[in-house]
């Protein structure tokens, strides 16, 4: 267990439309359930603008430190799309036209009005790339070593990685069970924190809600190891139980 | 306009249940558009787990080349609470029990239990830290300089927020116009970027969607000079017309 390997992803969300407020994220949480089944943790997240600088700043953080980077965004056609330009420059290698991509968008824009030079800019990639296939529309997504450059658009991009998914290397995947209480979280800090204690591996969140005029919290508990958590659930029921405070599995 | 001081903040998201993908995080819009609100720009998010070297080396690199920081999550009373500590450690100063918070929880707590060792923990600030008065429970938001340290509950960092309204130093407001259009973007991708051109202080971003069977684009037009923003989103409509297309404004 303790020596178990980790393995983890950043991932870089970019776009002026979610540091404006104007569009919700959804590429967070998307990408974080979907890693956490190939076995693979999420470690950091960084949200940038349209600008090369930056682009190119967070691409080198995140790439050096994780097994996988992912990025969401800017790989239309338009003039605010440089993710790809941004991400060769950071690597060091040029922007080519992928044949293949290439040859997608003619069949898809063959009944569209045709390949204009904007829409071929959606079969520019990093040199050294390969495609990441995509039903829904003619554009791809890119991979480039463990560089993953996914759409925006959150169907889209969940699309990208339905079809990437078992074909990343990873760890077992972490998996969690919920136990929620009708209990102000401070009244059982001290019971959440030596629990944790006693179960190696496991780490346990306490997340506070009021409703209906109440507090309570839910209290998620995450490993590798089923076995393990499931007895560190029942361990903190019966403690809570223990303290006059009934625990409800999957949460409240 | 070219000189026009520009202000900018970081927003730090601490927190292993967005990186789990268990929580949907909404701080991130809700801060970027009160942000808006008070002429300041977000210019980064970085997303970190509840580990202490991850929330210090974040919070020292975002608060170096921003006006402000903002941070959410990890001011409650339990284990995994330890927002404070890490910021404290990154700027250099020790932890202290504030009077006045201290007085407010005994208050709070008075027909709740009384002030347990765990709660206490919801007084601690960096030394020299102010509080940020919430009306919502008796665990304040702190600031320190630059640093503005945020409930992850998202209703009480909004509480948070508003306490703070017209406080803070800051430009004038970044404001939009949204001009929606019945076309596959990569159609319109050459005039989006000359209009862009034209109008210096104009940014132009372009959302396509899928909706009822047929693509379509909104284009966001910001900038701090509301003029030049109805004459771009004019010109853009114009554009748009001379080439067989309804502009919508508002968007779709």
């Amino acid at each position: 267990m303790a020596n178990e390997r980790i393995w983890t992803a950043g991932l870089l969300v970019i776009g002026d439309e979610i540091l404006s407020g104007r569009t919700q994220d959804k590429n967070i949480s998307q990408v974080a359930l979907w890693l956490n089944l190939q076995g693979i943790r999420l470690a950091e997240v960084r949200v940038v603008p349209d600008v090369t600088d930056a682009i190119v700043e967070a691409v080198n953080a995140l790439r050096r430190r994780n097994d996988y980077l992912f990025t969401t965004g800017g790989i239309g056609p338009t003039h605010d799309d440089i993710t790809v330009d941004a991400i060769a420059e950071a690597i060091g290698v040029p922007v080519i036209i992928h044949p293949r991509a290439r040859a997608a968008l003619e069949g898809y824009y063959q009944s569209r009005g045709g390949l204009t030079e904007a829409r071929m800019r959606m079969a520019r990639v990093p040199e050294g790339a390969e495609l990441i296939e995509n039903s829904m529309s003619g554009a791809p997504g890119i991979r480039h070593g463990n560089i993953f450059i996914l759409a925006g658009v959150p169907h889209i991009a969940g699309l990208m990685l339905e079809a990437l998914s078992g074909k990343l290397e990873g760890g077992r995947p972490l998996i969690s069970r919920v136990v929620g209480c009708w209990v102000p979280e401070s009244e059982v800090a001290d019971m959440l924190a030596s629990i944790e204690r006693a179960f190696e591996g496991c780490q346990i969140g306490s997340y506070p809600f009021f409703r209906d005029g109440r507090v309570g919290a839910n209290f998620v508990i995450r490993s590798t190891d089923a076995e393990r958590l499931d007895a560190c659930a029942a361990a903190l029921i019966a403690a809570l139980h223990a303290a006059g405070r009934e625990g409800v599995i999957d949460g409240i």
